[in-house]
């Protein structure tokens, strides 16, 4: 009964992920669905992504509890709400959508930033309906986790590595061997190592960033010029 | 229907911790339900402690995958198993028991520690029948996690706060500060700070770790005597 009940709970899941999705590509918004451990830093790269982009920023912050992490956001100039899970420990599609609802200042945005419960395991298996998965992880978690937690990482996009500037301070850590656990996980190993702290790399990420959403912007647009055309008598 | 589901397995958990428990009262085992965010230094806590006391020790390790944190607590000299849990997110008493069935050098120790799934929410849900619940919590992780994660810093009876080595190099961190948090949390607060990169602290966390065990030994013993005056004659 378990897995049928969790079977039938994803397949719901899946269903309004699917409808998320085709709202987010309506409004040219680059959905994400950011991921991580406790503490790996999901909130602070917000902060540091604010500072160095044009680019409008959204987020959701999902919680246990407390509003911090919104509140965090608000404070350094993100559109931001809070999810409250009480005891769950990770979102889905139907929390992201009632957050969504009604909110102007979600939608009026480049880029959604959707922050999800700190946790390695749980998140990756419930669709939101993002466009992108990024893992943030940090170099004090040590080298090991792509392998100790692949469900996450079999469904990276792309890996955030941060807290960089505690490199020197932390024995047996080498990027490296992130990278080669990175390498037996995900299907295209993309890591962009930085540091909110230092600023090193975040100019990558927001390269990155701005790609994606430069190609859901071409889509949204493309998808207008054929509505048009169809709707133009022959 | 989700809810039901939830509340019949929580049951049937709870009666199988409970057998859980009669067992390792008999064995006048400490059992430890050892749990923290991924990267936390459970494991590391543990090979810490193996060097600095005479208490025999076995573990039980859990993750998603892979069974590198038993291999190297063996190689430490604690006597481990590893439970490969697939995208399980925690423990449950069923898991527990299984892997302790046929077990001789896991039931011939003082202390058996619980390595949990690295997640600071499900686990805590889950009695597994052990003794005392504690918490791994690295600095790195920044001061607010209790407060975030209040489910499982509410059932702690020890927070062992790590890798306090890394204190100079992080901005914003304060170990009052999450002293606060655990005041606002936990039912008593008890937080030993410890680095097991420099020893410091670790002293203090056997210490706990021996009184514990010496409180678990007095009452198998006293439940024994009692057990012999009552099967004796008049």
């Amino acid at each position: 009964v378990d897995v049928e009940v969790q079977e039938s709970l994803l397949a719901e899941n899946d269903h309004l992920a699917g409808h998320n999705r085709e709202h987010f590509r309506e409004a040219g918004l680059l959905a994400l669905n950011l991921m991580g451990s406790p503490g790996s830093g999901k909130t602070t790269v917000l902060e540091a992504t604010r500072a160095r982009t044009d680019l409008r920023l959204s987020a959701l912050s999902a919680d246990l509890a407390t509003d911090r992490d919104a509140a965090r956001l608000q404070a350094a100039g993100i559109a931001a709400r809070s999810i409250t899970t009480g005891s769950a420990c990770h979102l889905d599609a139907r929390m992201v959508h009632e957050a969504l609802h009604h909110w102007d200042a979600g939608w009026d945005a480049d880029v959604l930033c959707i922050e999800n419960v700190g946790n390695l395991v749980c998140p990756a298996i419930y669709d939101l309906g993002q466009d992108a998965n990024v893992i943030v992880l940090s170099v004090t978690e040590g080298p090991d986790k792509p392998l100790k937690y692949p469900v996450m990482f079999r469904k990276a996009d792309l890996v955030l590595l941060t807290k960089i500037d505690l490199l020197p301070y932390l024995r047996g850590m080498d990027v490296e061997d992130i990278r080669a656990a990175l390498e037996r996980t995900m299907p295209e190993v993309r890591m962009i190592p930085l540091s909110a702290e230092t600023g090193e790399g975040v100019a990558d990420w927001v390269g990155w960033l701005e790609g994606r959403r430069n190609a859901v912007a071409s889509r949204a647009t493309a998808a207008a010029a054929d509505r048009d055309i169809m709707v133009q008598p022959g």
